[in-house]
């Protein structure tokens, strides 16, 4: 811990050099955001304005900017007089070329992306690539140093700063919140964040909501809120509230100086007092500070008679269409001038030492902090071996285990070998889900009042459970951007809560991927359980497989889905997750008691073949093509297709039958869709090439028909899974809704098989009588039913 | 109007029949909650309990239930005072035993549900039904009266409350957030529905927050702050707290009826002065109230030695094993016999006439409100004709215009006409999705402070803007499921973040169409602009058209995806939408200015088959089968088609092109799949049984596979599409990146072609020249740009 705990005076007041420096780095920064907005030529302004040197397309978010520059200036100040570490995360993520602007000046843009260099030359680069083709996108992405946190989708600040600090003790997250964020549900609702951070072992955040009035044509809620009201909801979160407020200089910089001193006293308070054993446990009062400043502020105060400057008109381009008008073109040569620019930069165009100092040493710089670059801080996991956590499976499909609750074994001592590299999140849901074997070594995080009949919670927890996908989602992302391990445990329906956070997080992941300076850092790991198919009880609206399809959509270096039919295969899956990078892996597994397949030494076998065929399953003796396939990829769909071999293998003995079981999806597709994709010869030996395929899925069937796409004559696969037929009734039933019951699925082998040998015919009729029975079994319940369900649905929507 | 103001002080007070009526109707309503999850015979306890009695399988939750029940009584008594209408909805609806006890008790669900009688075998049926095979959820659902609100995914309790009140000033929303539920996003983000409620024209939303102290296994956040900080959360949302705290009897009924009384007087204070026009324009402190009383109350105090009545053990079934455990089973039996219902059904086993007397007179009666079976109020839109809003299109392929404009003309006209039946609901887009012509005739609601440079804001406002996709969904949903009509408007790639809940609501209406007392409601309409092809400035954050694909697994009686190319088009299947009922539209087009295709008359036409081939756009002479098919369904791949095939007619002119066009993209599948599904002759006819098709699509490919999967030979479909190839580019290079560019299209023609006339190769060599100049230039932009980003990728991932 390097923190020195500054004399409170010095901190929070500024002398005339501080203020000297202050101004010019707030003013080149915002020269800077103005330049990136509007200039493709003359960027230090060494000749008279022209057309010519405006962009064709005027794009980018001034409103915002001004106040995020405003702030990093002061926290680098911070940062100086106290070697914290800090990272900066930028809600109103769309003011990108402020924080570009901020690295720039720090120095870390030109280290990484040596052409936008300090000098003229690279001003004019670093103004021409924002938001133009080739460039870089107009808000904070992950081409800006310094960031975790993208500003495309908004609402996720706040559970990205949370997730970065734990078990993160010297960091100080920055987390600016923009009042059109603050009227997400996702921001709203993750707020209670102080809820469950640990000042002894967790580093800080310090949320700055910033009130500017508008969003991009109206107003915002919180700014337009009564004050009194805004305090009361965010002490009613649990914080302290320091407000400033105002637009006048240079008393703007002296009160949020003062402001930020004190809220760093404060956390330091906070923070040296539990280090030190002096926390009563109660829930500190973690502070927080409201700013409110003008938005667009130091911009135009009035454009064509209107008022622009703190008006929603300076969300984006307040001054337009100034290539064509000449008094706009005026306007904005004044408004640049206006920063006086030629006091900024030297003749090379490089930031003068004024400002240069003002940025920390190295790494404390917030643009080239390792925290905003977690791959370099990685620490691989220290895993146990997890063989050492089989099932014992003496032959396939006799035994009946929880398979999940291996893996909870197996998360247990992941816990214990990793004390402060390793995290569980999960909704409510961690003993409801079999995983409660890691509450023998970690209670749950929380730091509100506990209770005797509390079980599994204290302030030393590390298992992360709060009701909200979108605070699990997040808090793991940010522990993963920042260099830490985790899974995402949940229910396979909600997961659909936090979608969009997985496809945000996978696009995040894609891109960094093209730039060579991002470290790579541990993958978001997603265990869906509690799936459609054992949520017979629950009924319809606990049913749906719905993340698959929208992980399938992400490119193939990024996406991975697996589905461990058992046990042991669970556990070699999480195994080679937990090792991985940058990745999103997402497992599918239900937590009930489910038949157990391979042994420990198969089970490595088949994942790291990731398809394979179960030869002791069918009656396929490899000598030439079988009569038909029976592929399946799921635990349940897996159990179904089991037994139509076994019944076929009994009743039809001279059906050649092939059951083939697939646990990495991505082997699926050919190898130039997905790098997993399996050669066309290993798919031949599995597949065959001609033969029919009835392949059973745990989601929805259209999956496997794009992913096979391509594949030799892919029309003969026959795809049953999940076709949205749920309500409640039997785990059975909810196979028979969705025809892919083992009945079904012997009637599909034998209406598919190449060959029909004798005796088909009366299978079939076989079993359409169990079906039939099954049918009088439920009508004979649904008797005393109230509900006059349509019961033919069942038959229709089928892939046939 | 028929509220009555009741005299405060009768309201507030119980007298000995009020009391001994509430007391006997919630004994009644937890007895019956206990019942449905215990037992399967004795439902009278007539005889002694015995095993047998038992359900196999114990599933429900008892935790919230009595504290639901409760409400729902004081409730009724409001109403049976004042006439008041109301509608319950649970948040914690997995308390749904305590709901359909509540229905049961008020004869309504004998009514829908005819064997359930209101006697000793019909209440039989009520406990044996539930979360049964064949039976309900275990949670309030679909199949419960007086319900619009499903108590799976939790969160939207708040903004199905909200949207169910606008525009409907006589009622009145009880809305009860679960501890548990309030730890969501989406519910902590709805608290702020007051700020844009209109006392005047909207109804009113009391929430319940009820504390209970723990969720499945462990604290609620809310239950276990500090009362103060609770508070002032509370009153920070703008809502004026009165609170109930206890477990003592009659005194929490003494209390809570004081408390509700207060509420309702408050409220109606509020509504009168308004609607008296005495409203001073400042947004109301509405009220709220907290109760807070013990989880599981009434409950065994103790099992096992181990507390149960007050903590996280009575969330479920608090006594388990009762059938193996006598003394489990006596503490049943003692528990059921405590609420003493041999007092509380007649000798048949009819609700007593004290229990009866409690409900409300018919439709007042919360189970039997048409406001929660809102197709019994659903009136047509008024809609003007859509042809009025024609663009003129004298040519097709001349002319640029922003088709999303016309659609807002026609929304103005919606509005104007639909004063109390139409609202537009939009995250702080309507002007930047063009649809601003709607501000002609309607404010954007808005309760907090206005400013003079504020445009369009005001307290009259209809539009309903709020930085929420949460919000804005759950609102539209909750006014749907009331009776009235609406749009969601929202950038393509950011539907995501409600996609959750376009699926739970698909789902809801899925199982609607199975209940034949569910009347129809307005189809949830939700239109993607800003698409992921046209956000090349703003990044691939914002590059995502991933809800297609989430729509696309709603079974086919609910989902409709409609993508329609130019303006006319887009009016054509916008007022189809509009007149549509209960399903999910879902309507993709961009904002940008872009190509007119067809006129109004052939758009009407073309909607109405929803695919067709366009000859004009191809060298398709109808007398034999073309060469190649190239299709295309979104705007953007649409244009670049139609130059594609241009580029062959001019170059190529030897090459038979036909080009299809897709607006409704579920004519796709097979009608049994979809029953908007074209008949195989359709098909054919377009599609033909055999030549190649190049289906160039808006969304990911993958989607197209899916849906043609057992149309004739499905594997000649070559589809194009996005492959999640984005950046910060120009929109044509999003074209080229993800293979869909016209000269791609032309590549493709030619290598798929059945006939390849003398002249392709040249024309193949042009079209890499093209490539090649577009990626020089491309090339000599990145010359200036910093990022070293691998433009290879763009051969990669593709559909060859």
């Amino acid at each position: 811990m390097t923190v020195v705990v500054s004399e409170p005076r010095a901190l929070a007041e500024l002398d005339d050099r501080d203020l000297a420096r202050l101004d010019a780095w707030w003013r080149a920064a915002n020269y800077l955001t103005i330049g990136q907005i509007y200039l493709r030529g003359n960027p230090l302004l060494r000749e008279p304005l022209t057309a010519e040197h405006i962009k064709p397309r005027l794009l980018g978010h001034w409103g915002t900017s001004p106040g995020l520059s405003l702030i990093y200036a002061h926290v680098s100040r911070l940062i100086r007089h106290t070697g914290q570490q800090a990272v900066y995360l930028a809600g109103p993520g769309h003011g990108g070329p402020a924080l570009v602007a901020a690295g720039y000046l720090e120095g870390t843009y030109s280290d990484i992306y040596p052409k936008v260099s300090q000098d003229e030359a690279g001003m004019l680069r670093l103004f021409r690539q924002f938001s133009s083709p080739g460039g870089i996108p107009s808000h904070v992405s992950v081409t800006t140093p310094g960031s975790i946190h993208e500003g495309g989708e908004l609402g996720y600040v706040l559970v990205h700063a949370f997730g970065a600090v734990m078990d993160n003790p010297d960091l100080l997250a920055i987390a600016v919140v923009g009042d059109g964020e603050a009227e997400t549900g996702p921001l709203e609702g993750s707020w209670k964040g102080v809820s469950f951070l640990n000042p002894e072992r967790d580093g800080a955040v310090l949320p700055i909501l910033h009130l500017n009035g508008a969003k991009i044509s109206g107003p915002a809620v919180l700014a337009r809120k009564n004050p009194d009201e805004v305090r009361d909801l965010l002490r009613g979160h649990g914080y302290d509230v320091i407000e400033v407020e105002g637009d006048d200089l240079p008393g703007m910089h002296h009160r949020f100086a003062a402001a930020l001193a004190l809220a760093w006293n404060r956390i330091r308070e906070i923070q040296t007092a539990a280090r030190a054993g002096e926390w009563d446990g109660s829930r500190p009062t973690w502070p927080l500070i409201v700013l409110r400043s003008p938005k667009g502020w130091t911009g135009p105060d009035e454009v064509d008679g209107v008022t622009v400057t703190g008006t929603w008109r300076s969300h984006q381009v307040p001054l337009s269409g100034v290539r064509d008008n000449p008094e706009h073109l005026a306007l904005l040569e004044r408004w640049l001038r206006s920063y006086r620019p030629e006091e900024l930069f030297d003749a090379d165009g490089a930031p003068i030492a004024l400002i240069r100092e003002q940025a920390p040493e190295g790494d404390l710089r917030m643009s080239a902090t390792p925290h905003a670059n977690g791959g370099l801080l990685t620490r691989d996991l220290d895993l146990p071996d997890f063989r050492e956590y089989a099932v014992d499976v003496p032959r396939p499909a006799a035994e009946r285990a929880e398979s999940t609750r291996k893996l909870g074994e197996l998360m247990r001592d992941v816990y214990t070998r990793n004390p402060d590299n390793f995290r569980l999140f999960c909704p409510d849901e961690t003993n409801s889900n079999r995983l409660g074997a890691v509450f023998e070594v970690s209670d749950r995080a929380f730091m509100e009042q506990v209770t005797p009949d509390d079980v599994a919670i204290g302030r030393d927890g590390r298992v992360m459970e709060v009701l909200s996908e979108h605070n699990c989602h997040g808090w793991l992302e940010g522990y993963n951007l920042t260099g830490r391990h985790g899974m995402f445990a949940t229910y396979e329906a909600f997961a659909m809560v936090s979608a969009s956070q997985t496809i945000q997080h996978g696009k995040w992941l894609q891109e960094a991927r093209h730039l060579p300076w991002r470290a790579k850092v541990p993958s978001l790991n997603i265990l869906l359980t509690s799936t459609a198919w054992r949520n017979d009880h629950n009924g319809f609206s606990h049913q749906g497989p719905g993340l698959i399809q929208n992980v399938l959509t992400q490119r193939g270096d990024v996406a991975r889905v697996y589905l461990p039919p058992d046990a042991n295969t669970l556990l070699s899956v999480a195994d080679h997750c937990f090792r991985s990078r940058s990745y999103i892996n997402v497992i599918v597994i239900d937590k009930q008691p489910q038949l157990q397949y391979l042994s420990m030494a198969e089970a490595v076998e088949h994942c790291a073949r990731g398809a394979g065929i179960w030869q002791w399953a069918g009656t396929d003796d490899d000598t030439s093509d079988p009569d038909i396939v029976l592929a399946c990829a799921g635990d349940v769909v897996t159990m179904e297709t089991v037994a139509a071999a076994q019944i076929l293998k009994q009743r039809l003995p001279g059906l050649k039958v092939r059951v083939v079981n697939v646990v990495d999806l991505m082997t699926l597709p050919r190898r130039k869709d997905h790098p997993h994709g399996m050669s066309e010869t290993l798919f031949t030996e599995l597949f065959t090439d001609s033969v029919d395929v009835i392949f059973s899925f745990h989601g929805y069937p259209g999956a496997i028909h794009q992913l096979v796409h391509g594949r030799p004559d892919a029309d003969r696969f026959r795809v049953r899974g999940f076709v949205e037929q749920g309500t409640t009734t039997t785990p059975f039933d909810m196979t028979v809704r969705n025809r892919t019951s083992r009945y079904h699925l012997v009637m599909d082998a034998i209406n598919n098989a190449g060959r029909v040998p004798h005796g088909a015919t009366e299978l079939k009729t076989w079993c359409e009588e169990q079906l039939a029975r099954h049918e009088a079994y439920i009508v004979e319940h649904l008797e005393d039913m109230p509900e006059v369900r349509d019961w033919s649905v069942r038959t229709s929507g089928s892939d046939r």
